[in-house]
């Protein structure tokens, strides 16, 4: 009997399957330039005790196993090896418990983010992580790569709203890590560890995570437009400065309203050089909005509008979510994640505009410009190889650009494949040691997606 | 030449000590219940390389070393062990950097927390980590022990305040974690495993932390005082569910308000059986405070108050500070710290009566209620043998109990020695498999704080 019939043999009808059809739409995630392989099988478990006697079979034949949730990654994290199981956790999608009084949720690792948030609404609270993908990419997936989004700025990463996780580990037994106390320093962090881990340590099977009660009234909206990109990166310090926080704070530069102008028009102003949009949500969130605008005002903003109507601003924060859309429908694309100190906002745009200029690539930038966190956009013409090899250098150094001011060549989206060679740039020897030493401790035999994440 | 001779030639005169007097005031932190042993002697390095050198020594020859800052930690964490080497890292006193426009600063293990606070006060922000010994704790001891504090019901511990971290390994080579942006997934989360790890798995020389601008207007602070310590327990979920986030949510019992009041008279109501006191520090403050005291009128208070003014306010808050000074005078005392969801901070509050009353034990309650985070503290009649062993067992059914209500044994003050016993019901065999697996991979000897942490 082969390893798989054994498998197949310990899980119900339909968890595993062979049909390369069917394995064909989970070999890879959204990262456009890196190499999927072929898996031998596709699990897909509907629970914990499925994925321990999947990880136990797998440590007795010495299979490699690469977990996955909806293949929204960026980085190929989730791309299938040569001969794996893929352990696919779309099936867990049980919100095993909502606790309005104590604003906890258990969510299993196939729930969607949005689904989640969908849930706790109803129950006036909202789970503040909202990566871009949040309407198609699963908890399990954001804990995997430890994901942010546009409520970062105020409500903190993935990590700062996960109390604990049910984790299969590589010999197949359950880890259950933290407690349901909102403060626990009882041993190592194991919370955090497996946080942003990308599979590489175990399998995410779910996670308790906090909530936070709804804001009272609607959030304010405000948006800046500036005729210079150095100045919309300068007034990010003075809004961060300032003791007013708001609850997301976006950067959209000039070729990116285009795009999004280009998809649908939304009445942006295709000549600005950058627009800051960001909102407001505590109990006085208009005239927090508004002391934010005079802040773009004094740095030298051409335009500044707030509203507390909810129409226009669902309008305003519609447009900046569209910029990932209206940019996918421009062209293949290649999502770019780095992060920078805030002071070196302006001058790191600048530096992506110079690259772009002499690399001759059409480059937009989005990001989460409260945190440092930018998303310059590659736009293809095409996706040939020698297109693709261009587009890699480029990418290469707009990472290595953040990295030499004191930035990071991930702030949200994960090392995956994509970017474990210039990761090299970032941590030193003595930090990749340590790295390798945790993987051999929990994961001895390299069976847990080998070769991603550092 | 002896080891100890060794090591004394390769550090600069005056860093290793063996004076017994000396260090004699080194073998110990402010745990009364847990034993010390005597150490071979005592460093205090002033620089990274030095800690680097005394690492290499001590693997070099087998040594086990016990890390250590001012030594105000409450579960023996840093008590010497027999023929130990004590590295106490309070002369590594700079404050490397302060940026005010990043809102970012560097600094050694050994800054005291209030001296970090003073330093960047004077630049319109703040440390929002408070543990209650900010004033003689140091970073370094607040980093080892993930320290929390009154201001993390919305700030945040330790941990969401630290950027990266400068440690030193058990082989003497310095490890470099974090970045300097505000978002990083590059790599595992080496700086949150390290961040509570009570010294077992490096030795932390320094820290990159977040700071936080200074509110623009002085915070109100609110005041309510309750007939029955249920109510005052609900109140706690009341407001944590409101969408108004206290920036301090403070619970004291009747016994800790008689400490109080016994120790310098604040005019508080002896008769109440608890108080909630807090702050609010929004963009309106006040109005926050109000609904605030609005919410405790509505859950049972029978008298509330809320204030602007700095003198009203410092005056409530320095009484709620007072309780720690004022429970020590009583008597002997053994700090508790578990932690408990929010729903069971009442029941949770009537059980630790329940085990006071049968146990024939004075217990004063105060805690961090908004975090679910309390302070039990025995205050005994004598250090006697027996008095030690009876409250051991009482600390150790406290602990029980809030591990049964889905709890920990601690929410800021570390396992140390003390709690070693009682974390085997919190944490199970699989988890603390992965600790000694971690541990293992880092400290394969076993000579960084051994015994300690889990």
């Amino acid at each position: 009997m082969s390893a798989i019939d054994e498998l197949t043999g310990e899980l119900p009808a339909g968890v595993l399957v062979t049909d390369p059809d069917v394995m064909e739409g989970y070999r890879r995630d959204k990262a456009a330039l890196v190499p999927a392989g072929t898996p031998a099988a596709l699990a897909r478990p509907v629970s914990t005790e499925q994925v321990s006697v999947i990880m136990r079979w797998a440590a007795r034949h010495g299979v490699t196993v690469v977990p996955r949730g909806a293949g929204t990654g960026l980085a190929g994290g989730a791309n299938a090896i040569d001969g794996c199981v893929i352990v696919c956790l779309e099936r867990m999608t049980a919100i095993r418990e909502i606790d309005a009084v104590d604003q906890v949720a258990v969510a299993e690792a196939g729930v969607i983010n949005a689904d989640l948030e969908r849930a706790v609404r109803g129950q006036g609270m909202f789970y503040p992580p909202d990566p871009g993908s949040f309407e198609i990419s699963t908890i399990g997936g954001n804990v995997a790569t430890n994901a942010g989004g546009m409520r970062c700025v105020k409500y903190g990463v993935t990590r700062d709203s996960v109390l604990g996780l049910e984790i299969v580990l590589a010999d197949g037994r359950v880890l259950r890590t933290g407690a349901r106390s909102l403060k626990n320093v009882a041993g190592l962090d194991l919370t955090s560890l497996f946080i942003g881990s990308e599979g590489t340590l175990g399998i995410v099977t779910a996670a308790t995570v906090k909530l936070r009660p709804l804001p009272a009234t609607p959030p304010a909206v405000f948006v800046a437009s500036f005729p210079a990109l150095s100045a919309a990166g300068q007034v990010v310090t003075m809004i961060m400065a300032a003791s007013v926080r708001p609850s997301m704070l976006e950067l959209i530069d000039n070729a990116t309203i285009n795009a999004i102008e280009d998809y649908r028009r939304m009445d942006l102003d295709r000549n600005a050089a950058a627009l800051i949009v960001g909102q407001a949500d505590g109990s006085d969130a208009l005239k927090d909005a508004e002391r934010i605008a005079t802040i773009c005002e004094q740095a030298g903003a051409d335009y500044v509008a707030c509203t507390r109507d909810p129409d226009e601003a669902d309008g305003l924060i519609a447009a900046r979510r569209l910029a990932g859309t209206a940019l996918l429908e421009a062209g293949p694309t290649v999502i770019e994640d780095i992060g920078v100190p805030r002071s070196r906002l302006a001058e790191m745009l600048g530096e992506i505009e110079r690259i772009a200029r002499e690399a001759k690539v059409r480059i937009a930038t989005v990001g989460h410009a409260g945190d440092g966190n930018l998303h310059p956009t590659l736009v293809l013409d095409d996706t040939e190889p020698t297109t693709r090899d261009h587009a890699l250098a480029v990418a290469e150094a707009i990472c290595l650009a953040a990295i030499s001011r004191g930035g990071t060549v991930t702030g949200e989206h994960g090392i995956g494949m994509l970017k474990r060679g210039w990761l090299a740039s970032q941590l030193d020897g003595t930090a990749i040691d340590v790295h390798d030493r945790i993987k051999a401790a929990l994961d001895p035999r390299g069976l847990l997606n080998p070769g991603r994440g550092w």
